[in-house]
């Protein structure tokens, strides 16, 4: 029970130091006048966009909750799932609503900063990073306390109940990442490619010209889909592998204690984190390498710490089962080697990309083939390392003698790697706001000594953002994997007993399987097809702009930056609605329709296909996106050369896959898993009767 | 054991009625002089790839042949496996070879039959499908029938030693099969990319113009890829269904009278094909639609036989189970669904390439995602359709009470799809041929009134070439999953007894499936990049000629056709290796790695994955080919127009989705069953050391 306590204190901890961030950033100057005014224009419109997101969400909330709540009564379900539907999806969009509010307020801060030193720069981005770290590993620990003491005040002791009731949070923040992340993904990429088009091709305006009305759209896009969805991502694998391994230390036989190492894990991560940022700086005049150094020695610093902390974690709570150290390693080492290899894949100081940049010597077509060829080939070593460490997690654990201690290993490889996400997400979230200033910069037309800076900045932020997206998916297949392990293990355990068969020879798990694996593609489908509609609405509302409003095209009118945004947000609404029911009401027709078996091969098949697909989609769209940038730096004929124009095709495809699809899949895999365990009481009931 | 003369007489009568077909198309006129100028060297040109390509091929042959026999001294594996797996590559060649040489006579004949008539055209194209459908299915009977009487004669009356046996014979046909399908997919689309980008960007001369040096590579590539491939990968599922679910009826106790079913319904889906054929005709100025029906009711008249036929089989031969009667019947239907819905989203005729061709309208990268969506979101009816039609035969065949008889009811489906092959191929090779005719027409400018007939001919081969993709990817992955049931049989058959896990969260299991789920990934990488290193070859070959050939561009000396078909299949000799050995390697490396259960896993994870891939890749690549041809055909622009030059990116990614990776994959989820049987013996011998 103490180490509850425990992690109140790394809760508090850790929503102090992002407090205290959040201070720090707030303190530097905005710069002149004319960025301040653009920093202000993108903070109206994330605005906008929070408003009328929350607002629509807020239905769909209302709604599950009354189902939950009807389930209640019929007693599939306990009563304090409803309420903790509800927490999960408050935290989990509060997560994303203050980072983005930090970083709509960082961006004109950092292009100033920047102004000064590459170092200011740097630690204004990396600080406001900083805060959407700490937020979300501090509300997750704040939320995961709140109901470990509620739940411990009605079942006194009783802990098997306990992570059961807890096991089924995860479904509200979930189903508020899958929103974030999918609504935030339509809105960026209808944003960009709206801008260009009209913008750029028919109207003949630079690009992040003020004069576009989607230009503010483009950059509060940045922030909803990266920095926001991110977030809510994160904080929902983050939660989840931390009450699936809690679930998992029941089954195991290991009682409290085992529920125990996962908490002391993530609040001894809020230490190591927070001395892992104050390694963050660099010297003037860094290059682009000592500035991911820098960024690379606070990861490796708090991830040393881990290493040795938790040693001592599982000495003290379970010293008689060492093996599971080997097990938390395992998840460390494996999500930095997934680091490391997407940004071989996606970085263009290496081969792969500057590959797919020679490859626009003949044309889009090749740079299209080329480029889905990379993400494909970049799917093996993820799968390979992902695949290594479940079988040294699950052996270092016990699993040979006893099936259960394994599972509780798998866990702790996710609580593992996602151990040290306040930094890890600093450094992501880092990303996008390097990217504002640099637009801002541009939209200024600031000092060229600035723009080199922030264009330091923000390309690494690239590969920052490539990193921290292999991290997510590495972390939702591990996460997922003991979801489906959790779902097992509740449906087993339901009154009455239900007994099944979950050979992969069983027709029905087969059939699950294949459902299963087909999912992701059609999610995908969907999201993609999505983007294409939403940027056909923003085309038209430019057009009608430029044509009614008076004066823009002189410059002597402001367009009605917020139409544009309120655009996006209407079109990224209503079609995020589709995907997201996919994902919520698959599960519930297979699981009725064929039977838990049925959904545990759906679940698994989901994870299978979403892993390798998720990978695929963010390489390849950070691949183009590179080797569009090293044409763009004089590579190839340069900005404007036919070889050029083939590179952005390359860039626009890549959008909706590393922006919107892919990372959406992540999400997938968790909320279709989180949602069979919340409806296994009343599936399960069905199948009884 | 007299079923066994059936099949012999099935064989024979499959044999004369392709010879009889064969004279048929050799008897008709073969053109003017131009016409049988080009004709000849499409000629030639096949047969130097055939060349080198058998050449190659038995390398591989001779090294495996070796290992296999050593495996049989050292007691892992029958006697007759290497052997066995001689003959099915041999006739797996051999009826690549037949159709091919049938389909290059064709050609040049098909165009003059259309100068006569529009029933004439097709009568002769459809007379040359014909040989290869009813080659396939003839070889394959005959392979059967003579391995049956062989092993007959050494174990008499023993017929699991017969079954057991003959379930490794289709690693000869598949190995064969996966070369022909990737050297002829990268032959074709290296020839036609490299065609289009010297000569129609660089030299500017149109398409198909004959002194383009590569114009004959492309027309021999269609032939190669399209023809030779597919006839060998269908015999290899016929075969491998036929077989696998021969001793899967051995497992489920039928004996004789169960292996006899399977055997029985092949040799009559010969007859029935025979009569389908006889209804394919149709009266002069029919329009597409006329003619698509003609092809169907043949089609739909050879099954309806079979419908009939296979219910007084179970009668005769199980008279007390008559579910496996629902079981051949699901997979008959299955077949023709997935045809249907293949259709749907492939032809300009439907809603989906229309729509396609309509995103030309915002440019290139639009096209790309909406077609990668396209494909997407076309995975979901089939995967739906299989999954049903494994259901509905595993529980017509009592798979509820007795797993084992529900498994033999899967494979009862698999054979009923492919029961009428000898037809469904021929209305496939039909496609390719229609093509070569047209091209034959456009390059020798024949009159406008014989190009309207030819080009009525190969834009409904566009459509039977879609759906037999699609019945090709259907068969191959209910056949996989019967030979993964048989892998299983046979591995807890080994003497010994080897128990093995085979439960979904046994992490072997799982790591299994996520290695398998990646493998078709890296399969669509490296033959997508091979087709890319492949064309820059034929660049860089027509160049030279352009350059140290004086007299092309004038038409007074005639071009090295023979220099870039040698050029094609040497690249494509080459680029085949790399993924051909990782179907044959990764199985092996896994088995000995984590042993049969990690296999059972890594088939499945490949099955799920590669189904899904393989027709989300065959239908956007149709679909792509079809809204170019929309658009030239008048729509958003014509030909020439920014949006048709954007369909053609398209069109151009298509080409390696629909042509080498996409059909490549099917053959790669049989292949790496057999390699799993055959070296199944080998393998648990490891783990049980």
């Amino acid at each position: 029970m103490e180490v509850m306590y425990f992690v109140a204190a790394g809760s508090t901890l850790a929503l102090i130091f992002a407090f205290c961030m959040f201070l720090r950033v707030k303190k530097q100057p905005e710069g002149t006048a004319e960025m301040i005014h653009i920093s202000e224009a993108v903070r109206k419109g994330a605005n906008a966009y929070l408003k009328r997101q929350y607002s629509g969400v807020a239905i769909f909330f209302a709604v599950v909750f009354v189902i939950l709540f009807g389930m209640a009564i019929g007693g599939y379900l306990s009563f304090f799932t409803p309420f903790a539907f509800l927490t999960g999806g408050f935290f989990s969009g509060l997560s994303g609503f203050i980072g983005m509010r930090t970083a709509t307020m960082a961006n004109s801060r950092t292009a100033q900063g920047a102004s000064l030193s590459l170092n200011k720069g740097l630690k204004v981005a990396f600080s406001a990073g900083s805060v959407m770290g700490f937020t979300v590993v501090g509300l997750g620990l704040l939320d995961l306390s709140i109901w470990f003491f509620i739940l411990n005040a009605v079942f006194p002791g009783d802990i098997s109940s306990i992570t059961t009731n807890m096991l089924t949070f995860g479904m509200g923040a979930s189903s508020m990442a899958l929103f974030a992340r999918v609504g935030g993904g339509i809105f960026t990429k209808a944003a960009d490619v709206g801008a260009d088009l009209v913008g750029k091709v028919e109207a003949g305006i630079p690009e992040d010209d003020p004069r576009n009305p989607a230009v503010i759209a483009d950059n509060v896009g940045d922030n909803v889909g990266d920095v926001a969805g991110m977030g809510a991502d994160l904080y929902e694998s983050y939660v989840g592998s931390i009450v699936s391994t809690g679930a998992l230390a029941v089954a195991a036989g290991y009682g409290m204690a085992g529920v125990s190492v996962p908490m002391m894990i993530a609040a001894l991560g809020v230490l190591a984190s927070i001395i892992g940022t104050f390694f963050v700086k660099t010297k003037e005049g860094a290059s682009q390498k000592n500035l991911l150094k820098a960024l690379r020695t606070g990861t490796y610093i708090s991830a040393a710490i881990i290493i040795v902390a938790s040693y001592f974690v599982i000495r003290i709570l379970l010293p008689d089962h060492m093996g599971l150290y080997g097990a938390i390693i395992s998840g460390l080492v494996a999500g930095v080697l997934i680091g490391a290899v997407t940004e071989y894949f996606t970085s263009d100081t290496y081969k792969p990309t500057q590959k797919l940049a020679d490859s626009s010597e003949t044309g889009a077509a090749t740079v299209i083939i080329s480029g889905l060829s990379l993400g494909m080939l970049s799917t093996v070593a993820p799968v390979l390392i992902v695949a290594t460490s479940i079988l040294a997690s699950y052996y270092c654990a016990g699993g040979a003698g006893d099936f259960n201690l394994g599972l509780y290993g798998i866990g702790l490889s996710a609580v593992g790697m996602l151990s040290t996400l306040g930094i890890t997400l600093a450094t992501d979230a880092y990303g996008p706001i390097a990217d504002n200033a640099g637009g801002i910069a541009e939209m200024t037309h600031m000092d060229a000594n600035v723009r080199e800076r922030t264009d330091a900045l923000d390309s690494l932020g690239n590969t920052t953002a490539a990193t921290g997206k292999g991290f997510a998916i590495g972390s939702a297949a591990l996460t997922a994997l003991a979801l489906v392990a959790s779902y097992i293990d509740k449906v087993k355990g339901i009154e009455g007993g239900f007994n099944f068969d979950l050979s992969i020879t069983n027709p029905i798990v087969l059939v699950g399987l294949l459902i299963g694996g087909m999912l992701p593609f059609l999610f995908a489908a969907l999201t993609m097809d999505a983007v294409g509609i939403a940027a056909q609405a923003i085309v038209i509302e430019v057009r009608r702009q430029f044509k009614s409003i008076v004066g823009i095209m002189e410059g002597t009118t402001e367009p009605d930056y917020a139409a544009c945004v309120d655009m996006c947000t209407r079109s990224a609404q209503k079609l995020m609605v589709a995907p997201t029911l996919v994902a919520v009401i698959v599960p519930i027709v297979v699981g009725l329709l064929i039977g838990p078996a049925g959904v545990v091969g759906l679940l698994t098949g989901n994870l299978i296909t979403g892993f390798v697909l998720a990978i695929m989609m963010a390489n390849a769209g950070g691949a183009w996106d590179n080797a569009k940038k090293y044409v763009e730096g004089g590579a190839h004929g340069g900005k404007g050369s036919a070889q050029h124009k083939a590179t952005v095709v390359g860039d626009t495809v890549g959008d909706p896959f590393k922006d919107t699809s892919g990372p959406s899949i992540n999400i997938l895999i968790k909320l279709t898993s989180m949602v069979s365990i919340v409806f296994a009481g009343l599936i399960v009931a069905f199948h009884l009767l």
